[in-house]
């Protein structure tokens, strides 16, 4: 997988992924999951609305949670690195015929609103409110002890697709996973920060939202969230896991919040900064790159999915996921 | 439930279990995974034979591998308190009508084999060889890092029969699980030194020995174990996990030796010392009783087991184990 | 050292060390270092007492906090077997010329008190209440887990005599130091439970109380305590640690409540149920005993303990215990 | 602290520090530490010279141990961006009246060699040998399982005059410690590949090489280290800790290699890649900033340090090392 010159020198610079806005239809519910059983501080909150942000994050927020009637994503949002990348990236998407607005955001400086290939609403913004750091208030520590968002995962319809849009802005590919048949892209993991992800994509009906993930550094913080979810009435929110992927190295758990939405709780991760790191590819018919050991995911992992706001859904032209059956 | 006397009163003093013999068809093999993958350490081998030991065992071994022709299980020892109790216990089966006698084995005194109400040869000693130890010889560690023998897990025809034949002989139930349709027990988890148990029965086709566990300190050394399995040819040989049992808190992982017998490597454990302390009952349908979270077991885990040498099987009369189908 | 026929066959059956009653100055804050801090749960209270057990325990107290004018230790209490082992302890206790009294202690039963050589107040009882277990209700841990207490440790004026005296009704040593230049025993670690101690005594002036401790499973749990206490005003109630022990293969910290009286939280620990367990002698010289690795213990930890109500102090015959200072 | 414009636009791209070159005089015994110890694995090895990687690198290596009958630390290498990156390396130190030479370096491509204001040797190069990925080998695992060579710590005489230095080629202040007395700035970390550091450097004699830190992901792995170490004959090579800093809020170990080369062994960290990640300001007399929680540290810590070869050590003009004495 050759590494396109946009990468090395983007059109305008992504520093990272930053948030995600989650639609939801039972807020106090969210809110019992969120904050009181993952661990998430709020920063700012009314009737309406939730801001929450991980342990480490010294932004405003990596989550919000937006009461509405019907539960779906808002949208994803990407911190840039300095003002003029603002300009260069409203320039970008509206040569490329993209839809371009400028929206207000709370606790944020200017925000810029487009969307991706299969109309994924992105945002991008430089500045957002600074907050005194907690990383060491070891007393606010609860739940699985969030560090800091990780990624988002998205189902889409055409991954070679997906990839070309997300590399022609920056993103790199770390891992991807190739169907030896077709020489199809399956599946890509693709970063901006250094680490393994900041956004990934999944062959299937999309766009939709797959997971959103936060970071945390060792397995026993996962094994003390299960504990307490499995005590706490939230058993039947724990979806797949624990177990480690052969990508990316992850040690992993999947839960759904109240709406659905899927959140991976993850550790491990490895430092990808080097311009000439190598992506590993996997084969879609090695077992082991979903599942290094353990426990096959079930159906729903494979199958479901969030859809964001007012954006239709269109099928892949490939076949159906391989589902490895228990 | 209640206790019988025998329990606090037994006829003999049985401290603790002891040790299993696996009749192995690849001894090379079998050292492959006990020694090279789990990291027990050999005490004595030569061509037919291999002696192993825990980190932290002081007597001479807890494994016993016997080359063979056909796989199966030569026996469960158990180690006695003191002399007179070998004596009382020779009395003891020899009035309730059981086979007795007395046999050689190496590294340990003298020794008494007879069996359990449904054939399971069952051996009791005294006196084993004590090697110096090796707990603090970090250099020596590795694969899980295993530091004791932990218990027995066996299928049985009859359960309620089995509770009352090792009630009899002292041991104590500390959890069980109910059938409340029938009224029947259908598992029961039982201990003499100290922990939740030395051995456990479940209801099925038996006697056969459906796993011994070892002990191990903390989730992280299960995961390691399964990184390293699942990455020099043993993923084949991991069945279930990891995983937390409701009954008895434990924190699990189920692997396959290369006949087929099932190791369980476990962590947490309580203490159950108190003679009043009371056993745990569960619902045969509360599925947490199986696993508090998480993936569901495969049928293997439900239905396979390993034979005891020249003993028949039985049926149990019970309907078939409801199992958890993912 | 050569067991003696006490310790196999002791007069009466103790089954464990049981509870400590700490006579605090400001019962509030007491409250705030064992239950706001620690993690241990109240069981009752009152404006003069509050009660506490440990996340495993069902017994109804580990600990008593009794309001008092001077900071000292009421007494220490174990749990014996039967009820008959209550008559053979008062006969045994009386024969031995030691006082002996009948004692009313709430939420348990009938309870004899009597005290050791040098006059550390025991107390003896069989039933006390029992609660319902609380070991799966994960959303009540906090601090540092703490499961359940697990040994006493004091300095004695003369440890061969606290030995012997310990011996006498039923105590093992497992590990013990010795002074070459003397033959004497500077200090021994002794248990009834299977562990490596219920009881332990150190060489200085006493008897007092050297720390009572907690068993966690895992170092990570010592080292949130550590990072909460840092950061919530209890830095000073810092002592020693997080370090190894040679003597036990311990991982602790020491901390220091309120009145400075001072705790233990342990991991690590062997089973030591065998009857022909042979005790570790370790050489008084030997700096690895006292700290496998990492820093020297503060002067604070080798000379300060926790005097008994009422109790008057000898100093030992022996030279001072050699620090090794930073 | 204002964060100068060059750290934001620096003259050109460093990605992250690449290796350092050990000078040693018993390269046998530096194998055993680092290979056998630690961990590390063998890239290249002869009579001379051994190169060692840590298991996520992908580049060839992160330490080089050369043969030396004096031991001292021969150069800090660092990876840059891009081949015009190296052209611009050169003249902006020729510029800057810095000597600049070309090297040629085995593995790796064209290599510039310049030094820092107080004559550090420092090296850049573009293109180094990536291997094939071992980080799911779990087979190769052993000692500390390092992950990846983390960060350089440095004794220097003027500490203001080398976060200038070092502004001005792009690396930013995470975290520092100021003199409130004076003003001057003690101790400041600095970062390029979005942790904490990538260099730090603290007021003292210099300039020294205080040590290299290598990334493990959680504190077990330094307990298991400081284990093996305790127990084959390399305890006087354990320095200070386990503790944790304040400043970085690092998990932390401190060892010495044969040639007393100081190795920090590091977990936790926290992902700085905000342009706008304001810098945490530490106050000279808070001791937390050393020691969040646990022992001081050893004289040692605060004095020793591994000298450049060939450049000549300058006195700082500040006051001594404020040491927080055990």
């Amino acid at each position: 997988m050759p590494v396109p010159a946009s990468v090395l020198y983007p059109p305008f610079n992504i520093v990272r992924l930053s948030h995600v806005e989650y639609r939801v239809t039972d807020i106090e519910r969210s809110r019992a999951f969120y904050v009181d059983t993952l661990g998430l501080q709020v920063t700012d909150e009314n009737s309406e609305t939730i801001y929450l942000r991980a342990m480490e994050e010294r932004g405003h927020h990596c989550i919000i949670l937006r009461r509405a009637d019907t539960a779906n994503v808002g949208y994803l949002s990407f911190k840039l690195f300095d003002e003029p990348d603002l300009e260069k990236a409203a320039a970008y998407f509206t040569a490329k015929g993209q839809p371009v607005e400028w929206v207000d955001r709370p606790f944020q400086g200017r925000t810029l609103r487009t969307c991706d290939l299969h109309g994924i609403p992105l945002e991008f913004y430089v500045k957002m409110d600074r907050l005194p750091w907690i990383h060491q208030n070891y007393n606010l520590y609860n739940g699985v002890k969030p560090l800091r968002i990780d990624h988002f995962n998205m189902f889409s319809p055409d991954v070679d697709a997906s990839v070309a849009f997300y590399n022609d802005i920056g993103f790199r590919t770390t891992e991807y996973t190739e169907d030896a048949e077709t020489g199809k892209c399956w599946a890509a993991w693709m970063h901006r920060k250094g680490g393994v992800h900041d956004v990934a994509f999944t062959n299937g009906t999309g766009p939709r939202l797959h997971h959103t993930a936060f970071w945390v550094p060792t397995p026993l913080n996962i094994i003390d969230l299960l504990d307490l979810m499995a005590t706490t009435g939230w058993i039947d929110s724990i979806e797949r896991g624990p177990g480690r992927h052969g990508i990316s190295n992850a040690f992993f758990l999947y839960i759904r919040d109240p709406d659905l939405n899927r959140i991976e709780i993850y550790c491990s991760d490895y430092q990808t900064v080097d311009p000439d790191h190598e992506p590993i590819k996997w084969d879609l018919r090695d077992p082991q790159r979903q599942t290094l050991w353990g426990a096959p995911a079930p159906r729903s992992w494979f199958e479901e999915g969030s859809v964001f706001d007012g954006v239709n859904l269109q099928e892949s032209a490939l076949k159906a996921q391989p589902i490895i059956a228990p």
